[in-house]
């Protein structure tokens, strides 16, 4: 167990927004959510899972909806008292802890105001080690473990609960729900015990998003014999796949989803060349002169050529330049559950997953 | 109370279809569904609200959607234990009785199907007196009473519910998880205290179709002295607006709901002449010769001419020849707050609600 405070609620902010691999929201909306929870009610205890006993109650809390329309919203600070009085009372009983249940600029943030208000630790756990658009697409899926009940409330007090066949439904009838909500809710789903998150979570994931986070904010430190680029991918682990700047940006938000399509001119030693990445909500394809470079569910992600800030897809914008990293996911999203959840073809991309370290090879 | 069985299902579904004023749904699927619940688990108890204790709880039962749609898809004998242990779970009382929300050919039988399944009665009353197309429109909105929580099931088992701050903000969520489940739920709403059904339901509503139905199918045994369309009439206490051949049926089925509009050619003593009637799952405005002669929230339904059966929305058909009916509505409609929640305006109609008497006057 460690507390999380402010300058931890930076990194971790920052680190996120890079594993978001484009979507997960502003992290500046998110940061300022945690923040003021965290002045309001004090320090978050981030724990790991094998803190927890086995039968212990485990809630993520998370926005569903477009992160350009939650940044218009934000969150009140009753959402998440009544969202988890609600499962508690549903379930009949007491939550032990918060988890966040994807990474991103928000959904790594909420889970830290609601732990802060509601006075409940955090796990450093979970159910994607990236952002991902659709609520079915996390590694307790591929564990069988149930969506439902998912409980989802509007920024005006309007309330929703699910029980559901499978956990496609979920996203189908909250995401239904949320646009008629407005475009984005405060939501609860695969209420777990603490052994089942052991099983299938992605652990550490809240403290690499802060190594993260850390990394890229001293980039301008970083060791003497390498240039902040060299630095920054050897840190993350990430394939430089690209420099460019944005030429165009397609974009349509649709279903409670950004879609698009941002278009990269080369520059530096890529000049000449061209890219397209296309996203919704995360980025999923990046295509280099022709070729495919990487695919979900490998991470793709945006930074900025100076500061290797990550530029989330609905920060995009023209004349911005940018390097795409490509970053491999986690090991469960390479089996075949995984591959047909959120592999290429989910999204009717017209390919195989091919890891991006063998694509990045030739 | 008095025992429902087969034959009285058949003038309730009937007459329950005139005041469905062209919504509702379709009788013969509506019967169905209450005849082989009846056939199965036995007759069903028709009580007054009068026999139940203040404190007594009573749960309307009503499907949500396009009536087309629930056509094809039909309701399976599970969901309404489903639905009703959980509202009881979720309020932590046992549910005394069922009741109708509207009366129209499937909202009318649908609650005859649950209480026959799950051994409860029925109160003779509802919250429409007709039928309306949204949630909130109900006598109950005017009372004051929340249409939260509300609960709705799919034909594949996936189910909602909603706690709203408003009843338009359940018509609002609901419409929109109906459409992402096919387009047609089965749903409580308005779970009620036997008092407040009392203070604002329409008493007497299954009897008064059952009657309606009675009378429909009797018509040719008329006296002597008057034409089955004077017996209609005078039994109905009904106005004559038009006589037609259907010409045209615009429809377009759009956000869960039926649009549309039929377009008729006069016959016999209105030959020469022309009328419209505009829909949104139920009739919503009569024009004749191009003047308006009623408006929701009074009841305008389409009867066969010679069988003087109802012609629901989604049975229109070029060629029909139909006897327009203009029907006095509830009085609590003709209130400010009835005006407000289902009047002509409401609807997108340019004109201000005067009582189809007064209209038909001149």
């Amino acid at each position: 167990m460690r507390k999380i405070g402010i300058s931890d609620i930076e990194d971790i902010a920052l680190g996120a927004a890079l594993l978001g691999a484009g979507g997960g929201g502003d992290p500046y909306i998110g940061k300022l959510l945690a923040i003021g929870a965290v002045k309001e009610c004090g320090e978050v205890s981030l724990i790991d899972v094998d803190e927890l006993s086995d039968d212990d109650v485990v809630v993520p809390v998370a926005s569903v909806g477009a992160p350009t329309i939650l940044t218009e919203k934000g969150v009140g600070s009753n959402e998440f008292t009544k969202l988890i009085d609600m499962v508690g009372s549903y379930y009949g009983k007491k939550i032990t802890a918060i988890m966040p249940i994807e990474a991103g600029g928000v959904n790594s943030m909420l889970p830290i105001a609601a732990a802060a208000r509601l006075g409940l630790p955090m796990v450093d756990v979970d159910g994607m080690g990236r952002a991902f658009p659709e609520i079915q697409m996390v590694t307790f899926t591929i564990g069988g473990v149930s969506a439902s009940p998912m409980l989802f409330i509007d920024e005006k007090g309007n309330m929703g609960l699910m029980e559901t066949i499978n956990n496609k439904w979920v996203e189908n009838i909250c995401r239904a729900g949320c646009t008629a909500c407005g475009g984005s809710v405060v939501s609860t789903e695969y209420v777990m015990t603490a052994s089942q998150v052991r099983e299938f979570g992605v652990r550490g994931i809240v403290t690499r998003s802060q190594e993260l986070g850390r990394a890229i904010r001293g980039i301008k430190n970083c060791p003497e014999n390498m240039t902040p680029e060299e630095y920054f991918f050897d840190y993350t682990g990430g394939f430089r796949l690209f420099k460019g700047k944005i030429a165009d940006v397609l974009r349509e938000t649709r279903g409670g989803f950004n879609f698009g399509k941002v278009v990269l001119e080369g520059i530096g030693e890529d000049k000449g060349g061209h890219a397209e990445v296309d996203f919704q909500n995360e980025n999923l394809c990046a295509t280099v002169n022709g070729e495919i470079l990487a695919t979900t569910p490998d991470l793709i992600c945006l930074v900025d050529t100076e500061t290797f800030t990550p530029v989330p897809t609905d920060a995009l914008k023209y004349g911005k330049r940018v390097l795409v990293v490509g970053l491999p996911c986690y090991h469960l999203w390479r089996t075949e559950k995984g591959i047909e959840l959120v592999g290429p073809r989910y999204f009717g991309l017209n390919t195989d997953y091919i890891p991006v370290e063998e694509r990045c090879k030739g």
